[in-house]
């Protein structure tokens, strides 16, 4: 199925740092909406919580959003309810700003990577609530393995 | 109906800071939620485009947005596509964040309160991409009319 395949595509690079995977991750997302919009609308909008387009819905963001805690985790990123509840709220940013841009085109596909991308570093730098501790965790998520 | 209700609830005191009408309408949707749980997870978890709960959660969101824009626009906030692609998906943070609290409540609703009202003004400071600007901006949305 199309939406598997998509999670296939999303997997991380561990030759990558958490920073490269994240924003090559928003790129295949963006990338993959933009080439299957009518297969993301479906998921997306026609999915209720009993049936299988739902199931689906749910388990590429919950894939989508360990691999990210994984990747902050490693990075040193406190794993705080704040931190949780913001990947997941990130994720559902994500989604809404996608589907909004299928609607109406009015940035280029770079142009909403980069929002999207700026978007997570700013909701986890206010997880966090403490300036000094994320600088480290920023220049640690842009280190390569 | 009890979800036209909260949307009477949520209808902006002119007589607020933007600021003030920002954090009051955050208060508002987290008690209602927290008092109405099932209804608020039948809305938008069993809500899909062809029917009324669909419409209505879709209803709820843009008249949520719409208050939102006008009091940024009022403090002079530019209406950019980033910045309403940005207030799109903060309504879908929120949501998110919400429903995840329900399902674990590990912090408390005041909490919670701060983390959204937090992650508007980080969402918005970041679509707007001027420092500069952003601090005049901020400034606006607290005065009073």
């Amino acid at each position: 199925m199309a939406a598997e395949e998509l999670v296939g595509q999303l997997a991380p690079d561990p030759a990558l740092s958490p920073a490269e995977q994240l924003r090559s991750g928003i790129e295949t997302f963006v990338a993959y909406v933009a080439h299957h919009p009518a297969m993301y609308l479906a998921v997306v909008r026609f999915s209720k919580s009993g049936n299988d387009l739902g199931t689906l819905h749910r388990t590429v963001r919950s894939t989508l959003g360990e691999w990210l805690l994984t990747g902050l985790a490693g990075a040193g990123m406190p794993m705080t309810p704040a931190v949780t509840l913001s990947v997941s709220g990130w994720l559902a940013f994500m989604e809404e700003t996608v589907l909004s841009w299928l609607d109406q085109p009015q940035m280029t596909r770079v142009e909403l990577v980069g929002l999207c991308e700026r978007a997570v570093y700013q909701l986890l730098a206010g997880a966090l609530d403490d300036p000094q501790q994320w600088q480290e965790i920023r220049t640690a998520i842009e280190r390569r393995p």
